[in-house]
């Protein structure tokens, strides 16, 4: 990792900056410059502004998405300032760009105010056909994205929360396929309750999941618990049925799933041993994860994935959030909402054919061809479905 | 230009877009995505934290200038909204790109309140390294730059104000050489006393001009005129030194040079009759002209320059705003302040060789080779020797 760093250092260095803005046409001549800018131009803003949905079709917004942060929880640095979060937010540009032909650009925000960030996004909102946040911290991200979704008409989309919980969401039925269990019935517990934690916890619940404990810090997330945030108490509402109290080795005890988005090693192998047959353990942590794949299975995990590309099952956000957006810009969506998040995560889990699936091939690799494709036309359908597309 | 508009709508939705996003870097494998992303990532992100300025090199703000509008004022047509400037903020990235090797991104905002526009603006600053406000209304505009530029620490310019003021300073410089004047010794009469205007007549007392008289609908611009605007009645305390009242007919009696920001028509050639010898007379509202070259020169004017490219001496702001940013960004200026300013238009119209220059050849070609590239030189140049260069 020490090396990996370093080397990624001098490279930016070298690069000086990993994405470029390229011009689609020439401007040559005289001709070339009347029909591309001025006195040409006019007659396309003039049909915007009796169209105003017609910036989708003249200019690039069709397929444009801006990922956003305000630099409070890049990577597992946290708070680190807005333009030291600028070297994740153009990575993630080439990756939209890369995955899924997406003209992603990076702007970070400098402010930690909630109204302010919701207000900024908002007013330049007209600009792009999707808002990716990115690295923003909770809970302050579930109330910027909700209300972000309330006042814009394109799809706004935190990615450490959904597009982590629709890959965890794929991993799991894929898992689940191996064990022969039924997600109706299974006790799951998740490690972490931030906006990860949170937004998997909805989504494995919207797709059947009925028994969840959500641990935070000061252990399993009951509503009378100590300093528990808003969100978190709204989901000690609808999880933890057994209304168990303690840490996560109590929670763990007979659970069938670990799902960690916490902290290093803190899952201990003898939890694993008291967890039910063919325990599903996915420690997520970047870079040391909750327990490491070794010792998992070891204490008797049967089927493990990580956040990291060296050990079988990554659980990478890159199988989703690009075929996501391509999905959500193809039919000029206004959300992405659950049922495509859902899609999504089906459509992931079906990318790994029967015949290839086994317990340390759960996901599709990240540079495998057609991923994005897949996921798109899933999404796609599903906003078509539930009324949120426009073309 | 009835044709010129139907094409250029037709080739837009063709094009669905001038820019694009690209990647300056692939990531085909594991290997690829981990000094590209995470976990590599990490470390350029620390860099910034210790070290802010780092961005500049670090990530792609070095080159990238973003091109801002609220739709108030977009080319000739008004205020047409947010949404429908982005076809015009398109085109003009792709000439900062195609002219200057700038990234430029196009932003619109959906607000004309000054507050919001100058806090979404400066919120946003730390993603790029310059701005370059477009097509925003009068006075609006002045309170928006004058308040960006003391609370942001990278170049703010608008383009229509002070873009225009550098071609035309330029135009002006070369004219007078023609006709054998001193800038000092020559009284000035610019129409059209808004963002344009006003801007030029500050760069033309910057350049040594003495007695300039600004006219606005309502007449001379005098400190007792109705319904003047706060910038209106500034200029009024240094300009028109004599004290005329009146009209533009009044203004212009007298006068060796004229030019034109305001509207079709209004300069009659009984006028230009009146004016000194040799009258220069720069009729630049677009499409159509305060006054048509072949009238002007009929009604004696000497040297005749407009904003269009089917008559000599084309105005055209392509001159001037892709070299002032490459310079201002060469030398990571926090500032594009008067003496850049200056340097650009001397250098604009040294671009011009002796040889070549005469009535109808007063400024290079906008397709002319190289011309960004000396304005640039200057401009960074004038940067270091004011003290805004920080590289």
């Amino acid at each position: 990792m020490e090396n990996i760093g370093k080397e990624s250092l001098e490279w930016h260095y070298k690069m000086k900056g990993k994405i470029s803005v390229e011009a689609r046409c020439t401007v040559k001549n005289r001709r070339e410059l009347s029909i591309a800018y001025t006195p040409g131009v006019a007659e396309p803003c003039l049909e915007i502004q009796r169209h105003p949905e017609r910036s989708f079709e003249l200019t690039r917004r069709w397929n444009s998405v801006a990922v956003i942060t305000d630099g409070t929880a890049v990577l597992g640095l946290g708070d680190i300032g807005p333009e030291a979060g600028m070297p994740v937010m153009e990575g993630k540009c080439v990756l939209f760009r890369e995955f899924a032909g997406i003209d992603a650009y990076p702007l970070c925000i400098r402010s930690k105010d909630v109204d302010e960030i919701v207000r900024t996004i908002y007013l330049i909102s007209g600009s792009f056909g999707g808002i990716n946040l990115e690295d923003i911290a909770a809970p302050r991200c579930f109330e910027i994205e909700d209300r972000l979704k309330e006042i814009c008409d394109i799809p706004i989309f935190h990615d450490d929360q959904h597009g982590t919980a629709v890959v965890v969401g794929a991993a799991l039925l894929n898992a689940l396929k191996i064990v022969g269990k039924d997600i109706s019935s299974i006790r799951i517990v998740i490690s972490g309750a931030g906006a990860a934690g949170i937004s998997i916890c909805r989504l494995l619940m919207r797709l059947g999941a009925k028994d969840i404990t959500l641990v935070g810090r000061k252990g399993i997330i009951v509503p009378d618990l100590e300093g528990i945030t808003e969100p978190q108490r709204e989901m000690a509402k609808i999880t933890n049925p057994d209304r168990r109290r303690g840490g996560l080795a109590d929670a763990v005890s007979g659970a069938d799933v670990f799902i960690g988005v916490s902290a290093p090693g803190i899952l201990k192998p003898e939890s694993i041993k008291t967890m039910n047959p063919d325990p599903i353990v996915f420690p997520m942590a970047n870079p040391v994860p909750e327990i490491m794949p070794d010792l998992a299975l070891e204490a008797g995990a049967r089927i493990v994935g990580t956040g990291r590309s060296d050990f079988p099952n990554q659980i990478n956000n890159v199988l989703a959030f690009p075929g996501i957006f391509r999905g959500a810009l193809d039919c000029r969506a206004s959300a992405i909402n659950e049922e495509m998040k859902i899609a999504a995560a089906r459509a992931l889990a079906a990318a790994v054919s029967e015949d290839k699936l086994c317990g340390t091939n759960i996901l599709p690799a990240p540079f495998e061809e057609g991923i994005a494709d897949k996921v798109a036309a899933a999404v796609t359908e599903a906003a078509r479905a539930s009324g949120v597309a426009r073309v």
